[in-house]
């Protein structure tokens, strides 16, 4: 069993600070009773253990105070990704049929939305300021001398599901991730063995809650006993002032996350109170780690899925320089296999990265063959390709599903994106196949370019590609676009929207 | 299953630093390589799974090695106290039964020693330099090509027991603590997330490695992957110049060797890098606290047990000095209770400390007597007396069985000795109950004196524990002695031995 973390920490460090929102913050003791109001304010709408409670909430207050009522409910958070379809809604309502649905002020017209599609599933919706409005203590009774009901639980079965997170769908339909108290237990615990952990440190959620790489955040923190920082939503002037001026010691983000904060400072060096930018999504382009590096910021990179809580791989910081471009070595007590052709890659071959370990989820949500498909003996095929170099650091390469293959040769996209994304004047670059009758597929990328993009950028994208690249990577084809690429809400481009677009204007 | 600690830094962190002996340092890369060699050598020795191995050493690298060595063939280590006598190691060795004794030259003539005792259980005694003649790789084998027998365990049950350690003896015959792979594991992780865990960090062991305090430190570092940094015994000046000038960060001291580096320093504060002095091995007094802190000394006050595997509760650093006296809170995700009169004492209310959690060891060695007294549901009956204060911090007073009884009033003998050892010229401090017809017991208090001690000092005490203490505290007799105090070789004043002697002098 696990002791409740945040009741751990209300108990030993009370008065350190828990959470720092735009609002306000919250000492350890002063969320801990907030918590503990808010699970019974969830028991009076009907929550019991084992139910699910899904929400639609942006970042703040809301979002992390239910991460713990819930976990003392015994029941199980699914946060919704408030940039959905009512479609895409109603279809995750539908998949996780959850007790409640909380929603707030911004989320109602999604939810709307949601009901409003043919063959919705009913549930029922209902906004989550009262949260804020229930008494203290117990708001469930009527008088104070009547029982509040069960006691919270305040200890925890590793193998409860603590949340189900819908991953982001770059391919394919969603499905829930059953992410343990385990899981979260032995990413923390894997994660503070690299990066170590401070009894001051800060953590700067500017992801969204509702993905992995925020909530294990919310969770991670209350492990630790440190302050978690949450932003609602990403601005990367705003990020940049908490690290200069907040004492933020370690952020989240993913690849254009940070390329947006460096445009943002200019010359400006990071402090050196910031000793970690996490940097994972996918693969970040060396050039991107470059430009960072000449502004000291701390980067290491990380590999990590929604299925795995988080960080399975993530360099030290110690290695950060020497290794740039690596996703560093596995976190304890996890292990990691490259497999081609069925066996294990030699170094420096590509293969599907496999993981095993305490961070892997208890499967997919109503989904046993999935499950079944996607985690066998243990390991959890992860659909990404990559390598280990001859140091054995691991190097991510791009879903199995965007590998491209021309003339029997395997072209990784994100390769080829990070040589384009090398030239000034680039905004945003995806690499994609198409199907071609003579080589099976042929290599077109989509470039955004900026205003201030010269004129013959053209030929310098294609002078770049060939001096970097052999012959069989380069692109055929350089469609200049200038609208966004396709993105995940967390910042993952999705290739399988270019591979449709590509298909529908061919 | 956890991974091999050793196995899994030399794969992550293979550069850094993992020991520093005064004869050389090893990194985790070099470490791992001496282990499996080790692991090796004892193979060909005879030891299988499941063994015991007993060792006779002082601090050194064969110490450390046979750690992770012993590990890896799920065998156990039983580490000798080099300082017991002929008749007490015979005992020791018969209530182990270890397939191998290993001895240096040092040790040798202790060996002999209980060699010599009548009725002294045989037991092989192998000179453990050998260790360091072996060849690399694979010792066992007479030619390369020769399978080195059954491969090495990298992965390990919580439940192996990974050392038997005999608790010091304050009290009664000495009984072997079976500590286990996961109370070590846990007694770690609870430590790091009270003191967290710097990727820098360099932890001095200058306590003995064959007790507790010393050795999980070895294992400790391990799991962090940080620098055990190993002294051959305590000398303050070799401590003080390693905290100065050689990167020490934490280190780990009973309350005896901590007065000795104060002394030793003079007036010069400890340096910022600096972070932790874990003082533990009884109630330190609160007048050392108080010159530590004079000197930025970051001490805080451990409460630890052999059948802990260390620490239980510790200050949080930043607790230091508003709670100097205590030992702080819990370590997650252990619990902590006070029993008086078999129910939960109310605070400051004295009573025996129990504690509950994963670092609690598997039992004594061979003895389920002894276990099921000290081990009930799963609560540690220590022995020991303390309270929690208004504000849950724990308080540690003294051994049980310590405890003085006077006129039907409790005396903790540490909060006399704390008030003796406040006034200037006196060096140890040590207060016993003797039998008295009248009041049931009297207390007595036997004091060693510095060359300075001024000529009125009898009556300086005599008037310090008047103002100090309540009229039944006060000792009836103080007795001035100028022979050290008996301790334990990890410090403790062994009060037994006091209440020995002043019986054979009454």
């Amino acid at each position: 069993m696990l002791r409740d973390w945040l009741a751990h920490r209300a108990a030993t460090t009370p008065e350190r600070l828990a959470l720092i929102t735009s609002e306000r913050s919250w000492t350890y003791a002063a969320l801990d009773a907030d918590a503990t109001r808010a699970a019974h304010w969830l028991r009076s709408e009907g929550v019991e253990a084992g139910d699910r409670v899904a929400t639609l909430l942006h970042n703040g207050p809301a979002a992390v105070l239910l991460v713990h009522a819930l976990l003392r409910l015994h029941a199980t958070l699914v946060p919704l990704n408030t940039r959905l379809s009512g479609a895409e809604l109603a279809w995750q309502l539908a998949d996780a049929a959850p007790r409640l649905l909380l929603v707030e002020d911004r989320t109602v017209p999604l939810a709307d939305r949601a009901r409003a599609e043919p063959g919705h599933a009913p549930v029922r919706i209902i906004p989550v300021g009262a949260l804020f409005d229930a008494q203290p203590a117990d708001t469930g009774s009527p008088s104070p001398s009547e029982p509040a009901g069960p006691t919270l639980h305040l200890s925890h079965d590793p193998a409860h599901i603590v949340a189900v997170i819908y991953t982001s769908g770059t391919t394919g339909q969603p499905k829930g991730a059953m992410l343990t108290a385990g899981n979260f237990w032995w990413s923390a615990i894997g994660s503070a063995l690299n990066l170590g952990t401070h009894t001051d440190d800060r953590w700067l959620a500017c992801l969204p809650l509702f993905h992995v790489g925020g909530l294990s955040i919310v969770l991670r923190s209350a492990i630790y006993g440190i302050t978690a920082v949450v932003h609602d939503g990403f601005e990367a002037g705003t990020v940049n002032r908490a690290i200069d001026g907040e004492g933020i010691t370690i952020v989240s983000v993913v690849a254009v996350m940070l390329d947006r904060m460096l445009d943002a400072r200019g010359e400006r060096a990071f402090p050196t109170t910031l000793r970690a930018v996490l940097a994972g999504g996918g693969p970040v382009p060396r050039s991107l780690l470059e430009r960072a590096a000449a502004l000291r910021a701390p980067v290491v990179q990380t590999y990590g899925l929604t299925e795995t809580a988080s960080q399975v791989a993530t360099l030290a910081p110690s290695d950060a320089l020497q290794h740039i471009g690596s996703a560093g070595r596995v976190l304890y007590p996890n292990e990691i296999r490259i497999v081609a052709n069925e066996g294990d890659a030699s170094a420096n071959e590509a293969g599907e990265i496999l993981v095993r370990g305490p961070v892997v989820m208890a499967g997919y949500h109503g989904r046993p063959d999935d499950t079944a498909r996607a985690v066998r003996d243990g390991w959890l095929h992860t659909g990404d390709l990559g390598y280990f170099d001859n140091e054995g650091y691991l190097h991510v390469l791009d879903r199995r599903d965007d590998l491209i293959i021309t003339g029997g040769e395997n072209v990784y996209p994100a390769e080829v994106e990070a040589a384009l994304l090398g030239v000034a004047g680039v905004v945003e670059a995806g690499v994609i196949g198409v199907a071609d009758a003579e080589w099976g597929q042929r290599v077109i990328a989509i470039v955004r370019l900026d205003a201030d993009a010269p004129p013959d950028i053209a030929d310098r994208l294609r002078s770049r590609c060939r001096d970097r690249l052999a012959a069989y990577k380069v692109p055929r084809e350089i469609r200049i676009v200038d609208v966004p690429l396709p993105r995940t809400a967390s910042g993952q481009l999705q290739r399988i929207m270019l591979r449709e677009r590509a298909a529908s204007l061919s």
